[in-house]
């Protein structure tokens, strides 16, 4: 192929985009296709493909195609990566981000507060299924707890899908927790106590925040790039400083700004903590939720000394009310399983039995198929919301994978003040200083984009961006 | 009537008991039908059936009638009153007690140590029947979890409950847990810090114990009577003596002695605490389960200060399976409720519903019933075969409810061996020091009850009689 044949070809489809032949979300040609109608080579279609994937015009949907994409304002850029505070703060967010998270579930609020994905997301029919046969079948298992750390058949199944992330562990190494919540809890506890210091990413997740100061630690935020995730440079001077007694970090497709640690990154982080004999609790919930077809490697992957404790969960991707989440804690595999035994003796057998058999019917892998492009097509719609409606010098996260965004507001803005008065138009948001030990992010918002996207999201954002607007306005006085 | 007529009736009805015309666990004729058959007054029949039920040799069961009682023999007597370590212990039974609670549910081994109802107590039929509709119909309310500190419609009926133990709190005032372990856990973590000393029953529930331990907290072991519970006067001494921060007791048919505090103590234990603003976690999962029909009062009904923190849940009664659990934690309620969302989220929707749905039908109270007759003679027939076969010197508590039993071994007899070798033998008991945080009680074991009488459990307790004979013949030598 020649080099001006490919580029003919992306510059044609580029200007039938642009032209209307192909809106957003449509799905363009597939490469065999139209390689056979112009008459050119397979070769010539992908390298076309390539270019406008580069271009951000189209992109690949697993097992699926390529899709126009929604087209974002490029004056509306990426969040920067925040100057941490350097030190070792209690965290008092106390009750707040609960609060809030339970405000945002009110009647007549479309709730964009909450990382969890709306039903329509879920595979509904499928559960439906396997939990009538379940209750019909295994009223026995169903009725009676057990003191083991998980069903088998469970454990088993998350031995495969540690195995996609690179981890080679035995079922007895998994301990089945309620949801990744309990899991973080679990480790956390198990690695540290009250007064210890946990370096946490920043911004970081808010249920990591509320198990670190509901277990009287501290937090340490370390600068966080929002495509890469920590910065290991800024770690590794805060190691030196600091008496760091664990680390805790979300390594892939990151809650909230989306940022993965590339997998060289990982390897120099369980290196480094390695060396200095620091555990490392993984959280990998949105691990499987890549927008490409590649599963990103846990860090996990490349522990060599047991020092990595990974937890995750199906909350993102079969069902957040199952609270069906596991751990793989390495060498602390001992402490967790007791402690789980002492915290909630075991989790529900119906929702255990429920998940192992979705996934081993093969029914999860196609199903996280789906996902992707269904979140990928939600994130894009909602960036480009965002980038039309929101005012000048406003940011948006662009994440490779999971489902929510995290938007930085012009200047000054109040984040807490826009919750309130977005929940008082009956709009549900996160503010950004529940994100923060140290309060930081008072003008960032965490939206939750796994909320079918139609007339009512489309009239949030712009609610959003009206009252962002006023509050500029108000400012400005 | 005259005081020799009734008297004749129950000399007759004696005899043919000791005769065997009614043999243990047989029913009685009804009062109505014996005056007819006798051609006396019903004021009769109940006066004899009184003096018979005051000699032990039949029963009341609410709603059915009376039955031959199992026949204890005189000489096995109940346990004495413990004479605890009166010092504050750090509690270390660490992993043992989850261990041997696991051992005891493997293949092959019948199960008489966790203190969890075999499926056949339990109301199979009906959660069939409510998990298939559930799944049919909810399907969107069970996938989505929420932040809420549980389902309006559950904590609606646990309010119910709560009233039936004399206790008037509105819904707003419920948390629901994952299990009474889960509320347990929250509730000492709201009102005590690594460190702190709490005071507990002698012998107290295992679990109790490893939530104390798992949270670097102190336990301090009060007397307590077989029969009434622990004791005041001891109790007493020990706040004058020691910082005591909170105090922990079963209040009703206490696992694992079956002690119930009469209302008077109740009263003077809560106006003894709120006299010093020190709370007390009142673990109540036992108190449906009189064999009377009686339902005794909560300590919480006492409670003016909002210094209870009531606990209890469905394991005993409904499915231990299903992880669910509440606590009605006073003044704590705002705390307590969300470190329950700091640790676990929330409880799974589908075991929320089926819970509340099932106690909303009514299904609950008739169920209840029937519990309370079959433990009934559940207990007695193990207190029976233990009398039977045990070796002179062995004691047995006589809970008048729940259905766990504490058996104390002759001088001397190690029951940590009896449980390794009673496990070499399938069968899983819990063995004595497990209950104490000082070790105390190594000559006791509990035995679980809720498994179905017939040959399986009459062999593990002639067994687990056969090894204590032998171990004791070791000592001798």
């Amino acid at each position: 192929m020649t080099e001006t044949l490919y580029r003919r070809v992306a510059d044609d489809i580029a200007r039938q985009i642009e032209e209307g032949m192909y809106r957003p979300g449509d799905r363009v040609p597939s490469i065999r296709r139209l390689a056979g109608q112009l008459g050119v080579s397979i070769a010539t279609i992908q390298a076309a493909y390539d270019m406008l994937e580069s271009r951000r015009l189209i992109e690949s949907r697993p097992q699926s195609g390529f899709y126009v994409r929604h087209p974002v304002d490029p004056d509306t850029g990426e969040p920067p990566m925040a100057e941490a505070i350097n030190l070792p703060t209690t965290v008092s967010i106390r009750n707040e981000a609960t609060a809030a998270l339970q405000r945002c579930e009110g009647e007549g609020v479309l709730n964009l507060g909450a990382a969890l994905p709306a039903p329509g997301f879920l595979p509904r029919r499928q559960l439906q299924r396997i939990l009538g046969r379940l209750s019909r079948h295994c009223i026995d298992e169903i009725v009676m707890a057990r003191f083991a750390p998980g069903l088998d058949s469970l454990r088993h199944e998350v031995v495969k899908r540690l195995a996609d992330a690179g981890c080679h562990v035995s079922p007895q190494e998994v301990v089945i927790t309620n949801g990744c919540q309990e899991a973080l809890n679990l480790c956390l506890r198990t690695v540290a106590r009250a007064g210890d210091t946990i370096a946490i990413e920043s911004p970081a997740y808010v249920g990591l925040l509320q198990a670190i100061e509901s277990l009287g630690m501290k937090a340490l935020e370390i600068p966080t790039h929002p495509q890469d995730g920590v910065s290991l440079d800024a770690l590794e001077l805060a190691l030196e400083q600091w008496d760091v007694r664990a680390c805790a970090f979300v390594t892939a497709n990151s809650n909230p700004m989306g940022a993965s640690m590339p997998d060289e990154a990982k390897r120099r982080l369980v290196a480094m903590l390695a060396e200095r004999e620091i555990p490392l609790v993984e959280d990998d919930e949105f691990g499987d939720l890549n927008y490409n077809r590649t599963r990103p490697r846990a860090a996990k992957s490349f522990d060599e000394k047991g020092l990595v404790l990974y937890c995750s969960s199906i909350s993102k991707s079969i069902a957040s009310g199952l609270r069906v989440g596991w751990c793989s804690p390495g060498r602390f595999e001992n402490s967790v399983e007791f402690l789980k035994s002492f915290s909630s003796v075991s989790s529900p057998p119906i929702c255990q039995m429920a998940v192992a058999e979705f996934m081993s019917s093969g029914g999860y892998d196609r199903h996280i198929r789906r996902l992707q492009s269904a979140y990928s097509e939600q994130v894009q719609r909602f960036i480009a919301a965002v980038s039309r409606t929101f005012p000048r010098g406003s940011t948006v996260s662009r994440p490779r994978g999971g489902y929510v965004l995290w938007v930085g507001l012009p200047g000054g803005v109040d984040a807490a003040l826009l919750h309130e008065r977005a929940l008082a138009e009956g709009v549900g948001i996160m503010p950004g200083h529940l994100f923060s030990a140290s309060g930081s992010f008072r003008d960032y918002i965490r939206l939750n984009t796994a909320v079918p996207w139609g007339d009512d999201a489309e009239r949030a954002i712009a609610t959003l961006a009206r009252l962002t607007v006023e509050l500029a306005g108000t400012l400005r006085h």
